[in-house]
């Protein structure tokens, strides 16, 4: 194999891949990057069990393909080597599982491993086809992605579940306090139900461009391709039965209110100041439509906040929550104000918006004494 | 005590203190903040067992004092609550070892101590005042700091050596390995010898101005106060005899050359990257005047890099050093080209400046096989 390449463009691709690369796994070849030259270009991969990027440097000005062959590297070391490279090409020449990458007056000798033991993709039928535009893929990921649950205790928890039917696709995720659900509309497609794991997703977001440009994804019961511009994602899916999260949501409250998600944001970071481990605050209204917050520490202090709402209706309040998920909430709201309801003493508190039907979050109360 | 003050201000100056607050303390008060308040302002101190600083919010309109008092508050959970408050002013009301901190439609109250509890700055007599420019303060603590010990096995190492004799100051700070010198011109001044925190120089370094500001240095052979604008730096000095590290310091050499500092630096982080653990790399230079760095890791590769002098004259040289100490001498030099003399096999290797002749570091070999 023999290459010619750009640094610049060799050093953004080695980014892409190397964000399905783990240092942490017992398979030595998955430490690696495998690098593939033929007519087409230099194809780069990294993958770990879960997720794979393969990502392709086109042949161009920019790109030369003199020799074909392939070879696998360690990732962290090539990935820091092109990084410290001067500007301008680098020849990339591989004979007998070693790599010269030669660059300005540096040559760099890799002893490397062979490319035909890294893993293939595994052979998988596609299913189901969609297409959604970037940005809000991006944005999709971003209002649930945060809410799945950290610990593999319920591992389907670690994931986001994509249930496609009538045209609508809803996206959730709950770790079974605090849960996220965003609604798209995708035209002309087939109903599906997946969970794709939470860190493919955010790895997956950090990749896609913040364009309209059309993003492809091709979807079976156990594996999830997606199409970007030169770079293909694929992620293997959680197995399992998602828990049924609609019966949660509900359109009745006992008292409801509209309020600046900006200001509220602040109210909820002040009140963890004083929150504790467990991050409780106080909610309190009265009949008079005043709300407060108190958030107490015994040894540290207390905080009583007054908080303004644009309206307000219904029963008087009195409850607590758990302020961290509140202010993750509203981390996922884009829009200036939310409506916050509550449907009963524990039952759960629920964050719309009044400018967008199609995301809402809810989260549990916490009982106080 | 009541104080109303401008949250922007007092954001501001609670930075600057817990610059010597430490939350690893045995000593409970040590992780406050004194607040006082008198007809000259509001004073802030942070203390640790070496350093303190205290500054000062000057009466103004930006800070009215209502009532003079004084209250001693946890540090990290006071620094977090005002950074967390709305913009504008704030009202600290103090009573009873209470503080109530009041903004916009927030109320904090927060546990005090009582403000008599928080240890004095020790009495001491000035034996010898100078002065230096902030800007030069500073460069002479960056190109000195980064060569102390971190290893607490010789204390005395962890200081900065400064000895000021005939008008010229003399910087120095050494790990026994890597040792870095910078001298200064200071006028109308008595003679004195003094070791200097590092940890304290790094904060002090923080809070200097990049400006020509004036600083008042004031010590004895066991304190120093640095005097900036609003605000007084105290350390602790180290005791112990700094030892002499002119002895090692020569003007003789077998091999000398000079080269582009910044392109030198690209070649010891490219070889860092191969050096292992001992960051040791090869120094190879023949009778044609040609350079070359040799890095090598058994398992995962070389580097050999040709290296551009701009001037070389003497013996062939064949040596071993420590990449990361001539990276790090490296960094403190601000001219474009450096000069590196090679004293022999075992002997040290000095980094000079063409352009300045007060500024030198000094590493020493490695011994390879």
């Amino acid at each position: 194999m023999r290459v010619t390449v750009q640094k610049e463009g060799l050093v953004k691709k080695i980014q892409d891949v190397m964000r399905a690369v783990s240092s942490k796994t017992p398979l030595p070849i998955l430490t690696t990057i495998k690098l593939s030259a033929d007519l087409e270009g230099l194809t780069l991969t990294g993958s770990n069990s879960t997720m794979s990027i393969q990502t392709v440097l086109p042949q161009s000005e920019q790109v030369e393909i003199k020799e074909v062959g392939a070879i696998a590297l360690q990732a962290k070391v090539f990935s820091e080597i092109v990084k410290n490279l001067s500007e301008g090409p680098i020849d990339l020449i591989v004979s007998n599982l070693k790599a010269v990458i030669r660059s300005g007056k540096s040559e760099f000798k890799l002893n490397g491993m062979n490319a035909e033991e890294y893993p293939r993709l595994p052979e998988w039928e596609t299913d189901y086809s969609f297409y959604l535009p970037s940005q809000l893929l991006r944005t999709l990921i971003r209002q649930t992605v945060f809410a799945v649950s950290s610990s593999e205790t319920r591992p389907i928890l670690t994931g986001v579940n994509w249930r496609l039917q009538n045209e609508e696709l809803v996206c959730s995720a709950t770790d079974s306090h605090l849960l996220a659900l965003r609604k798209v509309q995708v035209p002309e497609s087939s109903p599906f139900n997946i969970v794709i794991p939470g860190k493919s997703l955010q790895e997956l977001y950090a990749l896609l461009p913040d364009t309209d440009e059309i993003i492809t994804m091709k979807t079976n019961s156990s594996q999830m391709l997606f199409e970007l511009p030169h770079l293909h994602f694929h992620t293997r899916l959680l197995e399992g039965a998602y828990p049924d999260i609609t019966r949660f949501i509900t359109n009745e409250y006992k008292m409801k209110m509209s309020l600046s998600t900006q200001s509220f944001s602040q109210v909820m970071k002040r009140s963890l100041l004083l929150a504790g481990n467990y991050h409780v605050v106080k909610f309190i209204s009265n009949a008079n439509g005043e709300v407060r917050i108190i958030s107490q520490s015994p040894e540290v202090g207390e905080l009583i906040e007054d908080v303004e709402t644009s309206s307000i209706t219904g029963e008087e309040t009195n409850i607590s929550f758990n302020a961290k998920y509140m202010a993750d909430a509203l981390k996922a709201h884009d829009g200036d104000t939310i409506t916050i309801s509550f449907t009963g003493a524990m039952r759960p508190i629920i964050i719309t918006s009044p400018d967008d039907e199609d995301i809402l979050q809810l989260i549990l109360p916490v009982r106080s004494y």
